[in-house]
């Protein structure tokens, strides 16, 4: 059965989300919803499009549900920040049943759930391709902050938390080989199509009062400079321990370095921050999943001891 | 020149739009911008796509700017609040140079400068057509409430603010004539590619208490049952007073009854509200462009004194 009106659409959406919970006033279904006023709220927009951010043929409607609303709670994540609510655009193709959306908004609800967030509105359209662009409001995390870039000062650690190289990988073999890609490379295939957030560690690393973070979206290539910086650069190392044992397979198929792999990245959605060392050593190191990954220099930034350009994935490129 | 990089079109907003205000904490370049916390915030978001929205053949950049953000004022001025901030997704497609997106922030800056509206963040990504999601947020206008739909009364006075009908005259005469259209139809092209929103007049019907009010996007007599409620219905006269001239010339022309077009109407983005007789008489007649049209009954919907079927128009039809 295809959805074939507005009202179709609106009826499944409030199947699967709730319309209101403790921090809306008003929930979905008048010009605007209203959010509960407060604290500071922090705000991020992120799209995620057909063929350019993923591809039908080997992601699920409960993939692409799933990962639309995933990487704008990675945003929250790197502020720090605890995510409350997120509005929702949606473009819709022709052609896709019933089932297909059911699968969609299940996925992207139980998410959603998990995190207790509320969907308090958006707009549905007809469109070529299918598209989501997902805006998603937080409130900050226990140490009562949010987490700013570009705050480390030389000698502060930097440290990463989550696989760096491994959705790349998965994208990559993705590419080639569409879902067989998932017999040889089941977790980069994996990190690939349903990134996680690294929200609870993004609230201990609030409630230990570091002063720099972000999300590595683009890759640590592209996305260190951001968190440096004008003024500093980094001392990086990979060490063995940092490269996946599927990006080592993979490059190794392909004859190039799995440092590079690593350092590429894209799609990561790690969380990537700085504290100085004795806030690191007493209240960082010890989180789950936390990695050392260097030092804040005043100097360029240098990977394994050589100077690396700053470069890294642009949306344009 | 072509924009060919992310930082090149950052650079381009950069310079149309201002980073902070007295709104944000903290402005673009971050994972998230922060908004200043105090009251509750009203949150809207709307589509503006390429082909289903509007179609480049008639609609120049500057156009495109404008309406895109100006649909989503609207929003805000249906729930009788103030717009403070806005996030914009962008879509872009191959082949539009610098001209074409200076023209397109310009004009959408000048717009948001006039509101006094912040651009506090969004995405960007290459896309086969051109699109805007935007999201935005306000505050309660000078009444101290967000003014929803669905409250009115029977015996309620129901008006409008803002001409109905002449933006479907501009579509319709656009899509058979393109800009030619322009020629016999000026003002209903205008309110096609530059509707106004009726911000001034929500502030007024704020402060003068109203209980229910809404954005007319859909047209009257799709926007009307939203207005009511389940339970309410209306008599509504449409007296030659509210056609335009020019909807009158076209419904000549096409052989159509011009009350028909002036309730089908469609992207109208007028407000629509009820308000008890006295509230009416003593404070909202006298504001400039109210038009009572008709009352709130207990029984369906008449226009000049028959029953009329709920219809209107479906963006999926």
């Amino acid at each position: 059965m295809k959805l074939t009106s507005e009202d179709a659409f609106l009826e499944l959406i409030d199947k699967h989300f709730p319309r209101e919970n403790q921090f809306l006033k008003m929930g979905r279904g008048d010009d605007c919803a209203v959010i509960r006023g407060g604290s500071d709220l922090c705000v991020s927009s992120d799209l995620f499009l057909e063929d350019v951010h993923f591809r039908r043929g080997y992601f699920g409607a409960e993939d692409i549900g799933y990962k639309a609303l995933a990487v704008n709670i990675s945003d929250i994540a790197g502020m720090g920040a605890r995510p409350l609510g997120f509005n929702m655009d949606l473009m819709i193709p022709w052609g896709l049943d019933r089932d297909y959306w059911n699968a969609f908004f299940k996925s992207m609800a139980s998410l959603a759930r998990q995190n207790d967030l509320i969907l308090a509105g958006g707009d549905l359209s007809l469109a070529d391709k299918l598209g989501v662009s997902i805006t998603i409001w937080g409130a900050a995390g226990p140490g009562g902050k949010f987490i700013p870039r570009q705050k480390g000062q030389p000698d502060d650690i930097i440290f990463t938390c989550g696989d760096l190289g491994l959705a790349r990988v998965g994208l990559l073999s993705l590419e080639e080989r569409g879902l067989d890609a998932r017999t040889s490379y089941p977790q980069s295939v994996n990190a690939h199509l349903r990134p996680k957030p690294k929200s609870m560690v993004s609230t201990l690393l609030s409630a230990a009062g570091i002063n720099c973070l972000m999300d590595v979206s683009d890759g640590l290539a592209r996305d260190l400079p951001r968190l440096l910086g004008p003024h500093n650069g980094a001392d990086i190392t990979i060490g063995d321990d940092m490269i996946p044992s599927e990006v080592r397979t993979y490059a190794q198929a392909k004859d190039v370095a799995p440092e590079e792999l690593v350092f590429l990245g894209g799609e990561d959605y790690a969380l990537l921050g700085t504290a100085d060392e004795t806030t690191f050593l007493e209240k960082v190191a010890g989180i789950p999943g936390i990695r050392k990954i260097g030092i804040v220099t005043d100097k360029a930034i240098t990977l394994n001891g050589e100077e690396y350009r700053r470069q890294g994935f642009d949306h344009f490129g």
